[in-house]
């Protein structure tokens, strides 16, 4: 292909990202920013042989639109379709399920080690952006992996921002290298002076080589990443393709691992999005024209955002802390409100909670906000560094439950699981707002060390307030039904509509709602000992969940009805809209009535 | 104190920790690496105004001896006596409970972020060592806080060894520090010339103060801290402690983080540990003359390590990982016989996980040794990196269960319930090496994805083996006996003696012993279904251990018996020998019996 070729190329890969998720809701401006990246890549890397890591691969679209999956595109993360990120079992391209910032440097490091044991020539490249390079994992990765000697490259995706504006040493330094005159600038006319060494020719230019290498090192010789180990090559114009395939070929030809730098414009090319990457990197359907989507109504997020601002006007201890996240956990307000109490440590969110620590120590009530499925990465700190202090810490933990579109690595249902065995801790899972309320109250003031609220994505459903009051746990309907319902979260609006549907079947069952999950209040098991049959109902992990604690409570409490759990059973849940998901799992209204009604029947 | 008292001081820590150490056993190594670094310390800074985080806090036992624990120190690592690392319910002195790599400048951050949020001119120091540079944590904590502003000063203490000799990029980048001789060396005499400012004088000098910053900002401006926003000092003789108070009082007076770079001699002062620090960084008692301890013999690390080698030498696709514990774990004689296929990916249990999942997508099969309390630092790496990838990869998780003496922090308590609700993921608990070696047999070539391998420190009993057989679950005793005893990895032992005592009083108890404890063998629970009373033992957490997983599976099966799980209740378990925490938590075979018999009696 010809410059213009490619142009159209880039130009027809864009129109589809734009057109596709303007319908679906996707990662839009990350992915207009690594067009000319990929279609480099794809150029100077013999994929599948060479193999790509996408860090957090949502970014990938361009990759996925260059494997054969231009056609299917149309149906990205619906269910059954293509998913917003790299799937093994969707293309012999994706090597990984990718999600989670950081990991990319890391798997790549492991593969290129194979690569060495095999004697195989192939290459490792991980592509990742700035904004994780915060995250501890890139760091551990690059210090193990940069005097490997393996055939390893890692593109270094600068374009300033993750999801929110970069935090950090790391983003200045980076902004310092772009902005340096002296900085050695990788171009494509001026490598070409030094760079004469074709591909094929390069055992007979080895002379040539290392005078060029030795250039390089005297001009790189201060760089951070030289320092781990690896060669730098940078900054590149990262829209520029002949270059960029250039600084490719080239780094193919070091004898160790590669860092190259590429600078991109998050959004680029899609007006609205260039001009505020930060609306345009995770949206739901918006219209072309005018860029704009549906604004969106109170959430449980901005709900907790407001409550925790109007406790923090009346106690000056409380700070907020947020792992990049600003906006998404509905700390913005907080952070516009008081700043000095407000701390974005970067996608770095085992740090995050050991700053807390020290935060508690020194007096602050910290309360950190975070995605229940990024928690996961801080499980030994809040062993270690939470429960373990035995001093106040609150988590805000968003996006539990199911996620919807985004797939596998984004569901909450991880959480409940890593804290269920912690000393020290309260784990409250509210329905509704006014549950969260109460929870963060509590949290606040009645309980002791460290306290996980938890709550779902989206909106309480209307009228939601008026049917709970905030208790730990409260119990609805006919106490002396033979059937009881346990559940806890969302669910619990699930439940008053299948016991409605079964009442007028006959079939009187109770709800023993859960709102303080862990630890379990005991009343709310004694209530439930004179029950012939117990279902409990979770939108989350059956092993290690809240309902296996509750039949392990049940039992030594010498219950003797039956019980029946249903949650998810040993498996990853893909990408689907969430309540295709309460369906499927049966968690909705429908699932709960057909699981109770079946055993009703069974038992008369 | 003049110097002579000061080195007086000194040689009487070091005595001390000698003395005690080889009585107790401890660390001892770092220890002695750190008694001027301490006594400096404590000179310069006000604690506990000024709050000193030790990393790892193996390395502050002089901290111990100076702040008020000289009398009681002889009791160290005993139950109830002084601990072995930090504990704030010891002393005013300490802040925090550590144990785990590379939490303290994290931990320091957040108490220099509170004292700035109140006013106060307080200092918060982290004390880290080279070897836990190797940990992500550090580089988030730096990445966040170099450009804060905050009164935080963080001592590299640099012994170029963590447990292992250090790998990796920061060691060799540590190591060109030290041997430039361009690089700015920190020196009391040549600071003199420059540093006339006293402490209290500083306002009328700031002229002279910038000129000073100026220059250093010119030396050491190509530094990696300096990069990440630390102002450098160093390198400085760690145990000179002259230059050492210089040095922290120049930090005290730079309005921003300071890294100070201090070299010190692992084992300094004792020359058995001077000489192989490797071999006293953690002991056990020894002889003072001679420097000798009783030679170990055979343990779950030395047979698991032995028989990976017999399988490596039949099949070259297993590789072997760990995270800077290669003798610890056994993996010594690996890494001798197959250095290519052996890596020590420094202190970072996250990172190892994902390069694992690396080398396993590119076709090897990679073993993951890993002790248990470690191995909660890639929680989130094992769910997203780990099953849901799936791939194989098989972790050996050391130390699981309780560890002993080093207290909270490095008890395995806690990985079941971590692992418990992992889809695609076997994991064996071990009573004997048989059943040890056919887990690892399954793993390598039954099991298909992640397969976790968990077994206690120390040695089997003798006969062990012969009394087990490997296989997923067995029965020993009476299938109709009305009792069942259901247990898993070393407490069978225990079991198994408890079975004849409460034979011997007509009490007739069947063991169910669980080799493959997630997810559990449908037979091991339908065999317990007849029992009148099923006893499940776990040393382990309660809660999201398999005892609960398995009350639910009873429960779900219509189980109408009485059941009663014993294990650790929503506690920390302190520092204590490994059989009197079999006693205190009724898991010896005393307990056992106790329970049983009480129940018998009360359901007579």
């Amino acid at each position: 292909m010809d410059s213009g070729e490619l142009g159209a190329l880039c130009a027809e890969i864009r129109n589809k990202m734009i057109e596709t998720v303007s319908k679906n809701g996707g990662h839009l401006a990350s992915n207009l920013g690594t067009v000319e990246l990929t279609v480099a890549l794809h150029r100077v890397f013999n994929a599948p042989e060479d193999k790509i890591i996408w860090d957090v691969s949502h970014q990938a679209y361009a990759h996925k639109l260059l494997t054969g999956r231009f056609d299917s595109f149309d149906t990205l993360r619906t269910e059954g379709g293509i998913s917003g990120f790299t799937r093994p079992d969707e293309s012999e391209y994706d090597f990984s399920y990718e999600g989670h910032a950081g990991t990319s440097v890391s798997r790549a490091a492991g593969i290129a080690a194979s690569n060495k044991i095999k004697g195989s020539k192939c290459f490792a490249v991980a592509v990742i952006g700035d904004g994780s390079f915060g995250n501890g994992l890139v760091y551990e990765a690059m210090n193990a992996a940069g005097n490997s000697g393996g055939r390893l490259i890692v593109i270094l995706n600068d374009n300033e921002m993750s999801i929110n504006r970069n935090v950090g040493a790391m983003a200045k330094y980076l902004a310092a290298v772009r902005a340096k005159p002296e900085y050695y600038r990788f171009k494509a006319g001026t490598e070409k002076a030094l760079n004469r060494i074709p591909l094929i020719g390069i055992h007979l230019s080895n002379g040539l080589f290392k005078i060029k290498t030795f250039l390089k090192n005297i001009i790189y010789r201060s760089s951070f990443f030289e320092d781990l180990g690896f060669r730098y090559i940078g900054p590149i114009d990262g829209h520029d393709i002949p270059t960029l395939c250039e600084a490719m070929s080239s780094a193919r030809m070091i004898a160790r691992p590669v860092l190259i730098h590429v600078n991109t414009i998050k959004g680029k090319g899609f007006d609205f999005a260039e001009n505020s990457p930060e609306n345009y990197h995770g949206v739901s359907e918006f219209d072309v024209n005018t860029g704009k989507s549906e604004s969106s109504s109170e959430s449980y997020s901005s709900y907790f955002g407001r409550v925790l601002c109007d406790f923090a006007s009346k106690d000056s201890r409380i700070c907020a802390v947020t792992a990049a996240m600003t906006k998404g956990t509905g700390l913005d307000r907080f952070f516009e409100e008081y700043p000095a109490r407000s701390f974005d440590e970067g996608i770095a969110e085992g740090h995050a909670v050991v700053f807390c620590s020290g935060l508690s120590i020194a007096g602050q009530i910290p309360v950190f906000a975070v995605y229940s499925t990024f928690l996961q990465r801080a499980a030994d700190q809040l062993i270690h560094d939470g429960a373990l202090q035995r001093k106040k810490m609150i988590l805000a933990v968003d996006r539990a439950g199911f996620v919807g579109e985004d797939g596998e690595t984004h569901q909450g249902l991880f959480d409940v699981a890593v804290m269920q065995s912690l000393p020290n801790t309260v784990v409250y899972s509210p329905a509704s707002y006014r549950d969260l309320s109460k929870a963060l109250y509590n949290a606040l003031y009645r309980d002791e060390y460290l306290v996980a609220i938890r709550y779902p994505r989206g909106s309480m459903p209307e009228g939601g307030d008026e049917l709970t009051n905030g208790e730990d746990f409260e119990i609805y309907g006919d106490e002396g039904a033979p059937f009881a319902l346990v559940t806890y979260g969302r669910l619990f609006f699930e439940a008053v509509n299948a016991v409605k549907t079964l009442s007028d079947k006959g079939i009187n069952t109770k709800i023993i709602k859960l709102n303080r999950i862990i630890p379990l209040p005991e009343e709310s098991v004694l209530c439930a000992l004179g029950s012939s049959h117990v279902f409990f109902f979770e939108e989350g992990m059956k092993n290690g969940g809240v309902g296996e604690a509750y039949s392990e409570a049940l039992l030594e409490n010498d219950f003797s009805g039956k019980y029946t759990h249903t949650g998810i059973n040993r498996e990853f849940v893909s990408h689907a809209g969430v309540s295709s998901l309460m369906k499927k799992y049966s968690l909705d209204c429908e699932g709960m009535v057909r699981i109770i009604e079946n055993e009703a029947y069974n038992e008369r």
